[in-house]
């Protein structure tokens, strides 16, 4: 079987983390699957571009742009290339979308999947905007042009969340969908346990590398929102909105709230949670009471975790990291091997 | 695409479980991924057989064998053909061997499979006794005649503990697995816990149903060690056998050992481990303390679970059912549908 070549937009943590995997288990990945990858190129806004249908090693790459070189430096056909004109113009099958992530408007990212798309390429993605904010109008042209649309780094990175739902529990009725999709608030509402203010555990997060100057998007439970909106649409065939998702943060809580849901013999955690109820689909993100005994209590610290109720196995439930450079690149690579399976390649 | 003939070997819990899924949702499943199952042969010991290349109603033969009824009494062209008939003669791609397990002979499930693979069958089993006593064997006769052995079911019933391994999570360099992977010693020792000597939780755990009448599969942990070598075999590629499982059961432990764990802030479980060494693999099975945090602490009752631990992602860890009539049917649902794939159909 051909290559799969690849076009990588964005070269930051997560580009670089995929391009260390790729340089570091390429040859795993051609003997256990069969899967060769050869990456003709990679855009980035700040690290610059360069596209060569021959093949870039991955190692150069990273080479390239450590302590904060250019990827211009390095020799190739062609250098200088935008985002859109990659897309437009490499010699490529595959388009990793890595590019940042806006959960209001999903862009630069969501022109980036849509012109892919459009051009009959595959998109493999870690970025939730172009899918919680579009994922039937993205599918949909994916399924026009014969492409798929990858994308299990969005939900818990690496660990394999989606796959589970789409592929090995979708044919078992799934019929809830309940998760801790956010590890910096997790984070938090562990010191909180402990005693600390929303505050300190906030500042604590920061410290930790977990929580981002502006930390909105965790503590309202946005993030948590648009992971919701991926795994409805994703596993239960959904076709919710953001606006869908009824939503509260945690800011509002205190160190009170959570010792007194212990005394009760209870844990309170940010719950995602996602319900079929007859043919619609109801979602929402809360922070929530979970008995001692959920399948949902005793993941602490930064760690996710996602628990599907279905109808013939009753609840499975899987955790695991939900943010890190080599897991999030690992996700990239179950979706390129996702790819070339329905290429006709090994499983 | 045609559809997947299958001729099942064994029609009692677990087979009509898998008949009922069948019969429940065969339109979802050629909806969904274009697989249409038609079952041509049932063999059972007990219940009769029958082979029709025209198709078997699910639902007719579960009402026939209903309060003890025959196979014999349906309409069929070929009645009263034994397994190794049906195997050899029946008009099929797949054979489901769902004979008894016999974790020292494998008989005679090992013929079963040996015979069906040699005649270039895919298997489907969620018997232990072949896979856990010969999967090497087996695993090369398939390859030699281009079918699958396929066998989700032999650990935690439909629960995909073994495609998670393979599928989701081999390139990401498994290095250990750790598992609690015997549904009746878990639930034995949480009476154990609460304080029950270990012969009134043995006989509890009767009462339930989850023990047989001669335990000693379980509580000697020879259940156990059978999946472990399953889980070594298929996921890390080793070629372990039994009795390369060190191996100690829960018959030497007492409520005070529960206690004492509980005390130090650990929990004492049955576990299954394999670690990778260097180019060797060990394995075994004992009762281990572990603490409050660790992944599989809090498993409790007859769930079972298993932590991956990879290089890429760190912990990965899948919970849920092991054991279960329609449980278990899932798990020969998972294995058709990865011959279904290996065919060329849609995931």
């Amino acid at each position: 079987m051909s290559a799969l070549r690849l076009a990588m937009i964005g070269f930051g943590t997560v580009g670089q983390g995929f391009a260390q995997i790729l340089a570091d288990r390429g040859v795993e990945l051609q003997t256990r699957y069969g899967l060769e990858v050869r990456i003709v190129a990679v855009a980035d806004l700040q690290r610059g571009s360069v596209h060569d249908p021959a093949g870039l090693d991955p190692r150069r790459l990273l080479e390239a742009v450590k302590g904060g070189g250019s990827l211009d430096a390095t020799t190739a056909p062609e250098r200088g290339w935008d985002a859109l004109e990659t897309i437009a113009r490499a010699d490529a099958d595959v388009v990793a979308e890595l590019a940042f992530t806006d959960l209001t408007s999903g862009e630069p990212a969501l022109t980036h999947v849509r012109a892919a798309l459009e051009r009959g390429l595959h998109v493999i993605t870690t970025n939730k905007g172009p899918v919680a904010l579009a994922w039937t109008e993205l599918d949909r042209i994916a399924a026009q042009h014969g492409v798929r649309l990858e994308a299990e780094g969005t939900v818990m990175s690496g660990t394999p969340a989606l796959h589970l739902g789409t592929e090995l529990l979708a044919g078992a009725g799934v019929q809830r969908i309940e998760g801790i999709l956010n590890g910096t608030t997790n984070y938090m509402l562990g010191r909180m346990e402990a005693g600390a203010s929303f505050e300190s555990a906030l500042a604590e997060a920061q410290a930790e590398g977990y929580a981002e100057a502006d930390p909105s998007g965790d503590v309202e439970g946005i993030d948590a929102a648009g992971k919701v909106v991926i795994l409805a649409n994703r596993v239960m065939g959904a076709q919710l909105r953001m606006s869908d998702v009824k939503r509260e943060g945690i800011t509002r809580l205190t160190p009170d709230d959570l010792a007194a849901a212990r005394a009760d013999g209870e844990r309170l955690k940010l719950i995602g949670r996602i319900e079929r109820d007859g043919s619609t689909v109801r979602a929402s993100v809360a922070p929530r009471r979970i008995r001692e005994d959920h399948p949902l209590a005793g993941v602490s610290g930064a760690m996710n975790a996602v628990a599907y109720t279905t109808e013939l196995l009753g609840e499975v439930t899987l955790t695991g990291p939900g943010a890190g450079r080599l897991a999030t690149g690992y996700a990239l690579t179950l979706d390129l091997l996702a790819i070339h399976r329905s290429r006709g390649g090994r499983s």
